[in-house]
């Protein structure tokens, strides 16, 4: 039977960034990971950092690789009725995002970790949570060797994903959720060909949104907007180049670069909510507590920002035994969960094509691209979220 | 049989000012108005004047009374979760709006017409617009005395409003409608006591939108949402100030001054919008060609945007022969129109409850409504289309 302060499930960027800001702060903390090592550190998902996400990683230490690897952007196109608008984030707002995969941010979290020697258990199962309206929670797990474990803590922070244990861990009757689910998903493909831009294209076109991202300068990222229950196997590489080609067609010069398709794959698309965030002695953190369509680019930056706060009130709460910011944590967090929330759902209606809307709806959303494109408060508004509103 | 350059049907903003600019420009009109001109000069509708309608208003030396008696307003109140935040038009946009009543502007330009002998015929009936798509156009009708009149044009101007004779003109086939209804209306009175607030108060709270306006220093115009199908005979003057009370309600000093009610009526909600605006030579302005929702003030100054732009066209037409701007009125036109109709939306959507919406929806319009008064740059965006986007 082992002991720590802070028992923290789930080793993605959530569950290690706060690991490690506790560590720093000299709390003490285990984090519990179902997945190997190895495959959390390859598992492609967010890529875009906003501004005070950089800047939390860089102020504290662990971001060396992503100054040096990440790939710092100043705008990117808003493309509609075959013509490219640049939206000048830098200009518009001072600040930049920097493309940087989310994997990439684990890798660099797990080598602080296995430097300074702080404990991050993979390959664990049958992870339970125990005794959370007291104030001696626990956890029960298998580690990697199939032995029985419990580990008690003071505080448990479920950053366990969507799919984990700790949110359905929270009694029924003490939690309310807020789902919304898009009658559309991304198909995205990984492609080995440098990005046929320099910036991210956002495009609405009449067939449905595309986007143009990048991993890398060699590593091309390209999203579909495709039916919700669309299959896969509908889509030949080929049908996907030329699907692509049609929908960021422009007057004037772009011609997509092609390359073998290295990953492909459909994600559905939903806004969830979790409130509150906290159960008794379970907080939770990141894609655990709510999710957003990827379309403002904003999952992987509330996870930090939830994080952030919750550090803070984690080390009021253990070491100077002051409740006030842990009992407020949830309502903190979620004022910049619905912000996002609202961001994406405006990025995204205004971007897809809803089966379901009509053609007034259709006007009004060119429209509202036509003004995004041409004003700069319009523009500024867009630009000031995308690159993440500054942290409370 | 007469004969006359433009014939305008209806006695509106857009029919009047239609005439007057013409002209101004040497070109002859006739103005023809089912109603009386006592009706017409008495007529409560929009209220708030946007920046570019005051500057052309004065521009052609018609805004004098406007400029004396009209207020200027700075800014307005976003009320919501019981607390106000001001959205600053002029530090915002560098412009203001002015409250002065449509029907003002009516009888400022019938006096107008009155004293330089353009005529207006008021009381006419049976009007039927004839020959659009040749090039001698023609209207017959009865004039106020009963006798069936003839009125040769080069051109029509159908100025007479959503339920006017103008585009029912228009071959089914040579159009297209875009239509949404609202799921409530407004109820609006009209109040003898002084505006309790000195600027307009839009309001958003769970029971429903309420606006506190005003006419003059002395009579205040408030509003409440209720039901798309709501009998005004459910609301007696005191439960009308009851509701007012209970939704204008805010922490802090803020008591609402009631006053005999003068006139109460219930507005239903629509969005409605005809394209092309255009068919042969008949061309629509105003009301006869969309509705917007009330809550953005946009229908009178959209209809006074059209008429400025069909001026300018019917200048080139008639009198240098050149069609471009004739041809390319429609599109012109349409651009600020659907602006308007997005704007209006967003207004509408962001202020009203409903009923239809989940508390998903609730949660993103709070959210949204707090980052519109928290952020510079979503207030100036909705600022500048409060006082009024530039003239094209």
């Amino acid at each position: 039977m082992a002991r720590t302060q802070v028992g923290i499930i789930g080793a993605g960027p959530a569950g290690l960034l706060l690991s490690y800001l506790l560590h720093a702060e000299g709390i003490d903390a285990v984090v519990l990971e179902a997945r190997s090592r190895e495959y959390v550190e390859k598992r492609v998902r967010a890529g875009v950092c906003e501004h005070p996400t950089v800047e939390l990683l860089r102020e504290i230490g662990v971001g060396t690789r992503m100054d040096a690897e990440g790939l710092p952007h100043h705008g990117f196109s808003l493309r509609f009725d075959r013509e490219d608008h640049r939206i000048a984030l830098s200009e518009l707002t001072g600040k930049t995002i920097t493309v940087y995969g989310q994997q990439e941010i684990v890798k660099d979290l797990i080598a602080a970790h296995e430097a300074k020697g702080y404990p991050v258990e993979f390959e664990v199962s049958d992870v339970e949570l125990h005794e959370l309206s007291g104030d001696q929670p626990f956890v029960t797990y298998r580690d990697a060797d199939g032995v029985s474990r419990r580990l008690d803590c003071d505080v448990i922070a479920g950053c366990d994903g969507f799919h984990g244990v700790s949110r359905p861990a929270i009694p029924a009757d003490r939690v309310r959720f807020f789902n919304r689910e898009y009658p559309f998903a991304w198909l995205g493909v990984l492609a080995q060909t440098p990005p046929s831009h320099e910036e991210l294209i956002y495009t609405h076109h009449e067939r449905g949104f595309a986007l143009h991202s990048m991993r890398s300068p060699e590593i091309t990222r390209l999203y579909l907007q495709v039916p919700f229950d669309e299959k896969i196997a509908e889509w030949s590489d080929d049908r996907i180049w030329s699907e692509l080609s049609l929908r960021l067609e422009v007057d004037g010069e772009f011609s997509l670069r092609e390359g073998p398709i290295l990953d492909k794959g459909i994600t559905p698309m939903r806004s969830f909510v979790t409130e509150p965030m906290q159960y008794g002695r379970l907080f939770l953190a990141g894609d655990a507590a709510h999710i957003v369509p990827p379309t403002g680019a904003k999952g992987m930056n509330l996870a930090i920002a939830d994080v952030r706060v919750l550090s803070r009130a984690l080390v009021e709460l253990l070491q100077h035994k002051r409740s006030e910011l842990a009992e407020s944590y949830s309502d903190t967090c979620l004022r910049r969960v619905w912000r996002a929330e609202h961001f994406s759902w405006y990025m995204t209606s205004m971007l897809h094509v809803d089966p379901s809307s009509d053609d007034f709806q259709r006007r009004l959303q060119l429209s509202q691209l036509r003004y995004t494109a041409s004003s700069t408060a319009a523009a500024t508004s867009l630009a000031e979220n995308y690159v993440g509103l500054p942290f409370e």
